[in-house]
């Protein structure tokens, strides 16, 4: 079996995870590694692995060059959440002939908040015959497509309802961070005002996917601000004891309504007094399903995973931009 | 949007079910109806429907004559379990130019249990332009793209497990017969034998699907002999209160092995005595994915609505024959 090269553009966490697996699989060959960090570049990729051993792969600078230089069937390209800032790497990748992964958040479902970039990137991709598909654990995923797929055995759905209960405690630092831990309330509103507290990019993405996949015509996608989570105890967390009246994490809900009624909400709770992870669909209908991933799924492994996965099948899809719900279904690659 | 004209093939309990959803759809129109049943034929299939009315379609026997004379773009196919039965159905059903969504078991995955059969009706359905599928709720959906789906998050599978438990008291007298429900333990061995209880059609099926889909090379895949269950209590069932010491439903288990070791392990329970229904399925892998559909999904229900949902992936797809893995997911149809 020929081995599908590829290209991983975006060296930081998500995208070194993403290499050190993609570099282990017997189906794929890496063929070049983009960034722009002065630490990163000139450096052998294989020293950002856990086992930091030479690969024989230098990071490069120079994007274009790069692209141009290896031969290669895919880019996967982790660099930012948001499309403005991707999608000329995008554009750079399918001006390479190359197909594009990306974990980028808002290219999971891109329509509707980037309108005009996702129409670009699909005329180009469709030009060069390529296939650009946003993915991940989350969008990408646990609240959308796994949603989407459990609504198959309904003859109607009235309603989908998704619960992420993730122990923000066991996550790395800057998730800790990401999420507020730490911080008194004030601290805490007072960076959702400055954007520096976001909540979790993607859940209106993924009530896009969720709405289009089940032929509904939504009249409101609304994000409420995110609320921070806080405990009676005191807490202990990666950043040390949190003391009780705190913020130990946030709690972030998006509702997608027809005519008032709110058929559509995902609740994505992080915080470091979750009792029992889990990720659980909650679907309204004929007949209605309720299903629980116990234990939940790991964000980082999971979002690599699905990532990887993902390729094969966006080189087999036709040509343009695809969301997930457009693709046969990933699985796990041997 | 222009409707998607049906033909329902075989006007049975499950056949009249779907053709009482996909005639309450807005995307569907039903247009012709077969069987060869005496009480049936000349009927108005409406008649069928819980509703008892006139929809203005008669079934008829000659399905050629129907399949021809009326224009359509899909043919149901839901007559029997087993691919030879059902194979020179589907052939005219392909030759009238439709495509075939069949709730036919075997041909979920026919490439290993009948390879003649699935080879010839790729073959024909290519040189026609149009797509045949196999589908339903299990085989189809819960013991197998469910399954592979939700590897989608893991790095790497090393076993893949599935577990339904349902209560086939719930269900109805036909099933509970089935399962041999009220009969003594050597009355169950030697329906067994004579094969009027085969425990559950599909099961092989299903792991070869989900072998296919991880890329796994099977060494073997073995179906067990379903075993009685009994209960120490006399159990309420359709068929009345069944004594304690005779048989209440049974349980059917297969494995996939490589290299001597289970990997794959599906387990069919349907009997009066569950507690608690529910599909469950277990993931080892990188990481471990633990999911339960609480209260499980109803059968019947499930079968028809995936069938009915699976249409129009199933009409998009490209042609020859495809399983449900090969299709981007269905969801349920507004």
């Amino acid at each position: 079996m020929e081995k599908i090269g590829v290209i991983i553009y975006g060296c930081g966490v998500m995208g070194r995870k993403i290499a050190h697996t993609v570099y282990s699989k017997k189906s794929f060959e890496i063929r070049g590694a983009v960034d722009t960090a002065p630490a990163l570049v000139g450096k052998d990729l294989g020293e950002l692995f856990p086992d930091k051993k030479k690969i024989g792969i230098i990071i490069g600078k120079d994007a274009e060059k790069v692209l141009s230089d290896k031969k290669a069937q895919a880019a996967v390209v982790a660099t930012t959440s948001y499309l403005k800032d991707v999608a000329s790497q995008i554009i750079l990748c399918i001006k390479a002939g190359l197909n594009v992964i990306s974990t980028c958040e808002e290219l999971s479902f891109p329509w509707r908040s980037e309108p005009e970039e996702a129409a670009q990137i699909d005329r180009l991709a469709k030009e060069k015959g390529v296939t650009v598909t946003g993915t991940g654990i989350n969008p990408g995923f646990l609240m959308d497509m796994l949603p989407l797929v459990l609504t198959a055995p309904c003859l109607e759905v009235s309603r989908v309802r998704v619960v992420r209960m993730m122990d923000s405690s066991k996550r790395r630092i800057p998730f800790q961070k990401k999420v507020g831990t730490g911080l008194t309330q004030k601290e805490f509103h007072e960076k959702i005002e400055r954007k520096e507290i976001t909540g979790h990019v993607g859940l209106l993405e993924s009530i896009y996917m969720i709405a289009e996949g089940l032929g509904w015509d939504l009249d409101e996608a609304v994000e409420a601000s995110p609320i921070p989570v806080l405990d009676e105890r005191d807490v202990d967390t990666g950043l040390g004891r949190i003391r009780s009246g705190k913020v130990i994490g946030l709690s972030s809900t998006a509702s997608g309504r027809i005519k008032g009624k709110e058929v559509i909400k995902l609740e994505f709770n992080a915080h470091a007094a979750v009792d029992e992870e889990y990720d659980e669909i909650y679907i309204t209908g004929t007949p209605d399903i309720h299903q629980k991933i116990i234990g939940g799924v790991h964000g980082d492994i999971g979002a690599a995973a699905v990532t990887i996965n993902s390729i094969p099948k966006v080189l087999h899809a036709a040509s343009g931009l695809k969301t997930m719900k457009d693709l046969p279904p990933c699985a796990a690659i041997s």
